[in-house]
C-alpha cells in the first residue's frame, strides 16, 4: 500500500493552505474532503477581510485556492475519514467509502460548524439577514439594526463589535444571567447603543428576500408567564456556539472540554506526527485569514516532522 | 491632542492587516511607516504560497492591500516610531519627525530583516539566485544547484527542505560544528543529496544578472591554513539569522534573547494594551500568511481591549 507523507482531513481554507505548503516542500499528499473545496467560505458572499484579495466572493476564493493548489500537484479523495488509527506503519485512515490509507503524518482540518436556530427559513437567510460572525459581516450593516443572539463571550464581544458600526444593537439573551465574563456585560450594559433583552427565544423567524424580523417568545421572570414580541431587524447574528466535530478523533487527539482540538502554536497535537489547522483547533480566534496561517504552520511542522525522522 | 484608538508600528502586511480588522470595527487609526507599503514582501519577485492569490508580485500584494485599507479610511504617518512611553493618558508616540501621538493601544508590527552576508553585490543579486527563505523561494530551484548558508535550525530546516526540491544541496557552515539540534544534523547527515561543507566563509560572489557562483574560504582545521574554494550555484539561501529592530521597545515590551517581543497567542504582550504583529513577534514560522494572520489577532484582541474597557 502506497505511504503518503501526509494526509489532510479537510479541503477548506486551512487544509487547502497546508496542501500548498506541503506540496511546495515536494511530499507526496492526500487530501480527504466529503462535500467540496473551500469549507464553510463558500457560504460568504464577499470577503472583505482577507489581506491583499478585497471584495473577493468565498466561492472564487475557494476556486482560487484549489487551481493554486492543482498547480502543485496533490491527490483528492472525495470521501470522509471516518477513523484514523495510529499503527506501526504509519497513520491508517478509513473512509466512508470503505476504503483505506496510510500516511506519515497526519494533519487534521475538518473545521467546525455554527451551532443553528433550527428554525424555519434559517438556511435560506443566510447571508440575506443571518450571519454567524460579526467580524466577518458587520461591516455590512453600518448604521442598520441588528441583534446578537447569545449571552457567552463571543456574542458579547460581538455585540461591542457591531455597536460601533449598527444604529442599535439587540442582545438577546435566552435567560437573565450572562455567561460572558462580568467586564464584557458591564461594557455592553454601558453602551448606549446596545439594547439588552433577557429571558428570550428566538421562536421564528420573518422575511422572504432577506430577514425582516424576528418573533421573540418572553418570559416573565416573576410569573413565568411567557409573551410574544415582533421585533423588526436587518440583521441577526446568531452566537450560540460552534459544533466541532471531532468525536470520532477523540482516541486519536487530545480534545479540549468543547470538542476542539488541544495543539501548541506549532499546530502540533497531543500525538507526534499528527497537527491540526483551522476551525477545528482550540485558539483565540477562529478567522478565514487564522486558518490559513495554520494550514501553513501545521504543514511546515509536518515537513520538519518528516525531515527529522529521515 | 487626538487620542487614536490603535497605533501600528509598521506597514507591512502586518501592521496593514491589522489596520483593516481595526478599521472594520470602526476603531480610530494611524500607520507609522518609515519607508513604504508593503514592508520585506516588496522584495519578493513572485509569491506563490499565499492562499488563493496565486502568483502575485509582492508589490502587487502590497498595492492590493494598500488599496483594502484605505478603502477603510485610516491615517497614516510617514515617519518611523523612535520611542513609545506609557503615560496615564494612554501611550505617546514620538516619532522621527518630532511628532507626537497619543493612542490608547498600540501594535508594534516593525517586521524584522534578515541578516545579510555583507559582500559586493548581495543587494543586486537578492532574487536573483540569493534568497533568505527556503520556504518562500525553494520552489523556484527544482533539480538546481544550491547552498544553504548558517548552521542553526533554520538552516537545517532550509536544506533539508531544500533537499526534496533541488538536486544538490551544499550546506555551508561557518566552524566545524553546528548550533541546530543533533537529530536535524542527523536527518542532513543521511540525507544523499546535502553535502556538508564546514569551516567555510563565503568571501564572494560571482555573477552580474544572476547568482552563478561563490567562493569560500576554508579554513583546514587541523592546520589552520586557509584555501580558497569555488563553487558554482544556481540558488544561494543565506539563513545566518534576522535582525529585529526592538531595542526602542524594550523599555515598553518584553524581548526574547534574540530581540523579538515576546506574546501570548493572542499577541498580547507584556504590557496591556500593546499588541505585537509579524517577523518582529517572538514564534514558530515567519510567513507572509502567518504575518497577516497576526495582524487579524492583535488587532481583534486590541478591539476587545477598547471594548472592555468602556
Amino acid at each position: 500500500m502506497k505511504v503518503y507523507d501526509i494526509a489532510i482531513v479537510g479541503a477548506g481554507a486551512a487544509g487547502m493552505t497546508a496542501a500548498l505548503y506541503a506540496l511546495r516542500a515536494h511530499k507526496t499528499v492526500i487530501i480527504f474532503e466529503q462535500t467540496t473545496f473551500g469549507g464553510q467560505i463558500i457560504n460568504t458572499h464577499k470577503i472583505e477581510n482577507y489581506p491583499a484579495a478585497p471584495s473577493i466572493s468565498g466561492v472564487d476564493f475557494a476556486k482560487n485556492l484549489k487551481t493554486q493548489v492543482e498547480s502543485f500537484g496533490g491527490e483528492f479523495e472525495f470521501s470522509s475519514a471516518e477513523k484514523i488509527d495510529k499503527t506501526p506503519e504509519g497513520f491508517k485512515i478509513f473512509t466512508s467509502d470503505n476504503k483505506t490509507f496510510l500516511s506519515k503524518t497526519v494533519i487534521l482540518a475538518n473545521g467546525s460548524a455554527e451551532r443553528r436556530l433550527g428554525l424555519d427559513g434559517e438556511e435560506r437567510l443566510i447571508g440575506r439577514g443571518i450571519s454567524y460572525c460579526a467580524t466577518c459581516d458587520g461591516g455590512f450593516f453600518k448604521d442598520k439594526i441588528v441583534a446578537v443572539y447569545g449571552g457567552g463571550n463571543t456574542a458579547l464581544y460581538s455585540a461591542l463589535y457591531l455597536a460601533n458600526i449598527a444604529k442599535t444593537v439587540f442582545l438577546i439573551i435566552r435567560r437573565d444571567k450572562f455567561r460572558a465574563e462580568p467586564h464584557l456585560v458591564k461594557a455592553a450594559e454601558s453602551t448606549k447603543n446596545i439594547e439588552i433583552v433577557k429571558n428570550s427565544i428566538i421562536s421564528s423567524l420573518s422575511g422572504d428576500e432577506r430577514l425582516t424580523a424576528i418573533t421573540l417568545s418572553v418570559t416573565d421572570p416573576k410569573t413565568s408567564k411567557k409573551t410574544e414580541r415582533f421585533l423588526p431587524l436587518d440583521g441577526l447574528f446568531v452566537s450560540i456556539g460552534r459544533v466541532p466535530n471531532n468525536e470520532i478523533f477523540k482516541n486519536l487527539v487530545t480534545l479540549d472540554e468543547q470538542g476542539y482540538i488541544k495543539s501548541d502554536e506549532s499546530c502540533q497535537t497531543s500525538t507526534p506526527g499528527v497537527f491540526c489547522a483551522g476551525d477545528t483547533r482550540a485558539k483565540t480566534l477562529h478567522q478565514l485569514v487564522t486558518a490559513t496561517s495554520d494550514g501553513a504552520v501545521a504543514a511546515t511542522a509536518a515537513i520538519e516532522f518528516l525531515n527529522s525522522a529521515q
